[in-house]
């Protein structure tokens, strides 16, 4: 392992395809699919690279004729995607086939082998170096938990398969992504008291050294400023409001500031995310889930990009969850996905120049 | 005390003019006053209710002629404001006069007995109908708590004043207001881990019950929708992630709803904040300091203003300290000032219709 947290960068060249795992059927990811492909041909830039849908395309062809979106190509190779994207949503089936109970809306614990395959085959193309990233559609947690998935969710499973397919042993790291704001809560998901109990300078030197040399190696920051935020009101107020920030955040601050890592802080949170403050770092490293996710989601609720640092491949997520009560109903936005889908392009192309710049 | 948690309503009617309490002579807030005096003048509406502040002419002289804001014009009564208000800031002289050592920018105890004595003195006309309401300028904890004084805030010595002036035993409530969002913190200015310890089923219906009657009273909404936040990530997922949403919060919305009051959640506190979520309620109560003000600072830094509900008197205030680092320096911004001034002038309006509604 790198001394700057990462795995080997194995993200191979474009124009390998975008691999999109499919995530929850029954949630509102297959017509997001199909949407974000429409907007991506629509559009046509040249910054599109093309992506296809690791899933069932029985399925996705259903939900293309109940919403109106797609037409749905099948492939059998990741390499025919290119070809395809410009007609149809090229989709690729995963090595498990869906069950054939899944129903709008309804959590169906039968369709988590598939759900899971497609993931796990998503991964294996990517390195194999036939996809150039992942984007996964939302998955719910609850549904794969119980057909036996012992994961805590998503990213560690990715960890996971990271760690089974490349010689790697880092730990994933969650960053939400907005235009002019990125967030990563250094506690997750656990509750408040187990994230106040779990926090040490450990933790927040080993996440702040993943976001800095991710923000160098993905989004292209020579020098990239970190804002690491206070745990209680007031950043504690000398004590008043919590200790904190004295035992654990600013020895980490220094830490890092000794390592050469531009890091400052604890920061009260309240007022590290209106627009001066924001003009002052490139990314805020907060202590709790909330206080990372409420400014982002409410700046930027629709474009928000869930991004995993770490990892020896790229991936991103649409911001969201399965969406059951909108599923079917062809109205759910896809906006948070096709700015995944950029956002996944732009790290790709960041690190191909940064790897040409290390060599 | 009435079921609804407040105290009488003794607000005389306009056009008693609002009074402002200088606050921390070395902070910002005596530039404010100048700066925000400027603007109600020059803007000139029907709505500018006269203001004077409540504190040391000779140091808002001297204020005025280094930052060249102003004119001072010393009064002697309350009632002289509306008369010199179109010509220059009047400024009434508190009980106890302003200590000769004060600079720009350095906390000094020996201030304190000035501060205090222009709050208290400014609640007093308020009591005595001589002033409409009471718009705080920003004070220092620290140099107050060094000169002897014993509350923990602002905010609990209006309460202490309100029991000493007024009949009434309610227990004052934070609310912070921008145009289109309204937020309570449950808990304040405690660590998170008191915080957590200390949230009660109890302090939610509490807090929740006067928040729902001050929207009535001071904000003229008929039928106030409140949201109740969650603590924890995700509202707990279901008790994967925290159980207070099962045991201290859902008791409390369904205490509410029963009472007749309209509140929902527990909501995840992430998702509560962006545009079409705002639309769906008057105030969103939340259980930790930051969860609620970091929405309200992130979408409206400079207009957001602190209220105090639950008082038997309006007191708005601007929603920053004493900027130290700024005063004298002619660059504070009055925004903040100016929303409270005008804030206050709307909820004194919204509390006689009210009152001549249910008389």
């Amino acid at each position: 392992m790198s001394s700057d947290c990462f795995c080997p960068d194995r993200s191979p060249a474009f124009p390998a395809p975008l691999a999109v795992s499919l995530g929850d059927p029954a949630g509102v990811g297959p017509e997001l699919a199909l949407k974000a492909w429409e907007v991506c041909v629509r559009r046509g830039t040249p910054d599109t690279v093309p992506f296809f849908v690791m899933g069932s395309a029985d399925w996705l062809e259903s939900v293309s004729r109940h919403t109106g979106a797609g037409p749905v190509r099948r492939i059998s190779s990741a390499a025919e995607a290119r070809e395809v994207f410009s007609h149809a949503l090229p989709v690729l089936e995963p090595s498990v086939p869906l069950a054939a109970s899944v129903r709008f809306g309804v959590p169906d614990p039968a369709s988590a082998a598939h759900t899971l395959a497609a993931i796990e085959d998503a991964v294996g193309l990517v390195a194999g170096d036939e996809a150039s990233a992942l984007v996964t559609l939302p998955v719910n947690k609850a549904v794969l938990q119980a057909a036996g998935f012992p994961h805590p969710g998503h990213t560690d499973f990715l960890g996971v398969l990271a760690r089974r397919l490349w010689p790697c042993d880092g730990v994933p790291v969650m960053m939400l992504a907005a235009p002019g704001l990125r967030v990563v809560p250094v506690t997750v998901h656990v509750s408040l008291r187990e994230a106040i109990a779990s926090l040490t300078t450990d933790r927040i030197v080993q996440t702040a050294r993943t976001v800095s040399a991710a923000l160098k190696r993905d989004f292209g920051l020579e020098h990239p400023r970190l804002a690491i935020s206070a745990l209680n009101p007031h950043a504690g107020e000398g004590g008043l409001m919590g200790t904190e920030e004295d035992t654990v955040i600013r020895p980490a601050v220094e830490h890092l500031q000794a390592a050469g890592i531009q890091a400052d802080g604890p920061f009260p949170c309240d007022t590290l995310f209106h627009e001066e403050a924001r003009a002052t770092y490139d990314a805020a490293l907060c202590m709790t889930h909330d206080q990372a996710l409420i400014p982002i989601k409410t700046l930027d609720f629709h474009r928000a990009v869930n991004v995993t640092l770490g990892l020896p491949f790229v991936r991103t997520s649409p911001d969201h969850g399965t969406a059951y009560a909108l599923a079917g109903a062809g109205t759910a936005r896809a906006d948070s996905l096709v700015s995944a889908l950029d956002l996944a392009c732009s790290m790709v192309r960041a690190r191909r120049a940064f790897a040409a710049g290390a060599s």
